[in-house]
């Protein structure tokens, strides 16, 4: 069975093609600034690479790019059984979906709440459809590994109409790769899941925690939208609710501005002015750049707060999981976030955290909590749950 | 030395008596229903008790009845030093403050985040001016005891300037019960100030967190706003900050709106929608009542989660503290708050949690972390506080 999996960005578009259930890559690609006279494009079909550069008009262009580069692989439409999409948020139940009219519509209808992502989504996924009537197009949305999630974990303070009649409540999203994390962990350290107690962090320019128990998130730092927990690259963390009125008020923003500002202006390129990425931030703070330092600090005191607030949802914690571009690389966010949590069993050693292969255990020699670095593959989740939902 | 503590709310007046340093209390008493035809009043005058319904029509009738109650124990307005208020919110850094002309501004400058509360207290702060020109009229705020919080901990995720320009960062309140607090545990439980760390629990209609290392807060779960952390009695808690322009757009509230649900409407009520009241939910919730339970199960949740948050915020905990009406009269709260935390060492004795004198330890013997039921006394705080001002 082969899986195309496609990876919308509001410009870019990147693709695995994988051959299920074997979890064989045959292909893989991007195309970036979609729009451009100079657009970059990158396929690896096999073994073989192939870079070049050329007009890459709009989204249909570069489908039908991707399409004709993989002909070798896909003679005809019908040798392709699907496309697998990692969608992000839908009104009503989360979930693996086709994406019929009805889903694109309860898409649309949270347009305002994934501001950057479901609209290029419901783009890409409308242009598939024209293009390929007959292919079954499938979503595994980002909140569907949080259904476990109890209700009084994902019920606000507020209005309970709210959540009947706009689902105003916590959904969490990160669910491919907190899921991907829930079933490597194990493996890792050789522990069977039933039990076994986990807080899984997806780091990256975009952030969350998630609690997990016996495999199921019962709770994740993310709530209605991504736009709450952690801090992110330009998202804002946790914030006082009354902040947004009050900022109305004095500077005459419409509710548009402010989506604008907590999306793109806010969270670590906020607080320092100067980057989204942890990266040029740790490089300011060591030549003295106080907010670039302030930014870093207040991101791993969130991740370390939370941490613990995780493990109390589960009362208690076998093991850490970091993941995601920060996760994965942030040795020194690693270390920042981790000193302080002795109390908890946590203990890093110094020189694991540092070098060793990709995916590692990072802790000290028999530790109460076991501390892993994991190599997150959220497509390989987006594939099985695509064939799984093909065959039920 | 005679210091006034007065407590204003929009239509009541509570006040204490005290002679200082000696902290003994010389009076108190409280108007309700101020503006009714029939208001009651009480007034306590050493071991005298005077109860009586009289027309109250408005704040400087009430004013002039308190002092008129006094007069035996204030024969001229030179008796009195001064009158203490426990004031909420201002702009600027918070502090002890002569409540002059300035101190005003800047508490006006931010009514809208204590919509409840600074109005109130501005009305009555001038007509005790009014009356008494010479009198000294000190606020302790209850932000003031939340100034050692460190950067990383208040500064949110959002563009910098509204820090530097609108003073928008976390600031917490309920600042002079968690300063009574972390006095009397190190008495209650024979402990030293230095070193020691203490997650007070203000649990009451208004509820927060405070984690305090050496006698200083270090993080609460209130913010810029008493509107963020745990669950309140009608008020919000933490909730994703992008529902608020969600919620403007769906329903077309403006932020007077907002401001209005989320203050009056919220929190356990906007749950339960039968009562914001915990021993009325726990009530309907054991005889069944779904969203009753939910508002409870959520309320609990949220203290269990945020201590642990506040324990990584210290690097661990000694000790914990629950004050306030529900953190002092429910028992049953305290439980489930405390059921999952045995990993950090908490552990309550059901017996010594069910009865006792008001006052006491709860944990089991030798605990790896002491669990304490406080009276708070916040009038004491402000008339330390109003003393030491006053001295200075």
């Amino acid at each position: 069975m082969k899986i195309l999996i496609a990876n919308v960005g509001s410009t870019s578009f990147k693709y695995k093609l994988l051959e299920m259930p074997e979890e064989t890559t045959l292909a893989e690609g991007r195309i970036e600034r979609i729009g451009d006279e100079e657009a970059p494009v990158e396929h690896r079909i096999g073994e073989q690479l192939f870079v070049k550069t050329c007009r890459m008009p709009d989204y249909p262009s570069a489908i039908k790019e991707v399409m004709t580069s993989l002909s070798d692989l896909i003679t005809q439409p019908a040798d392709l059984d699907a496309v697998g999409f990692k969608t992000v948020h839908l009104r009503g139940e989360p979930g693996t979906y086709l994406l019929n009219e009805d889903t694109l519509q309860r898409m649309a209808d949270y347009n305002d709440l994934a501001p950057a992502h479901n609209p290029p989504y419901i783009q890409a996924i409308r242009i598939f459809h024209e293009l390929y009537p007959d292919l079954p197009l499938i979503g595994l949305f980002e909140t569907a590994f949080h259904t476990t999630i109890p209700d009084y974990a994902y019920t606000y303070g507020l209005p309970y109409e709210w959540q009947e009649q706009y689902g105003v409540r916590k959904y969490g999203f990160h669910g491919a790769s907190h899921r991907y994390v829930s079933q490597r962990v194990p493996e890792l350290i050789d522990t069977p899941v039933a039990g076994f107690k986990l807080v899984s962090c997806h780091l990256g320019g975009s952030a969350s925690l998630c609690a997990i128990v016996d495999g199921c998130s019962i709770d994740t730092t993310m709530g209605f939208s991504a736009q709450d927990g952690l801090l992110n690259s330009t998202r804002n963390g946790s914030i006082d609710p009354f902040i947004i009125p009050f900022m109305m008020d004095r500077e005459r923003f419409a509710t548009s501005d402010i989506r604008e500002i907590l999306s793109k202006k806010s969270g670590l390129l906020g607080i320092s002015g100067l980057s989204g990425d942890m990266r040029d931030l740790q490089e300011a703070a060591q030549k003295g750049h106080r907010r670039a330092k302030l930014a870093v600090d207040a991101f791993c005191y969130g991740v370390k707060t939370q941490i613990a607030a995780m493990a109390a949802a589960m009362g208690g914690v076998d093991a850490i999981a970091f993941a995601g571009g920060i996760g994965e690389r942030g040795a020194d966010v690693r270390m920042q976030v981790s000193k302080g949590l002795e109390f908890l069993g946590v203990c890093i050693d110094a020189t694991l955290n540092q070098q060793g292969p990709p995916e590692r255990v990072i802790s000290l020699p028999d530790p109460p909590v076991d501390v892993v670095i994991v190599q997150t593959n959220e497509e390989i989740i987006v594939a099985r749950e695509t064939a799984r939902f093909l065959q039920a």
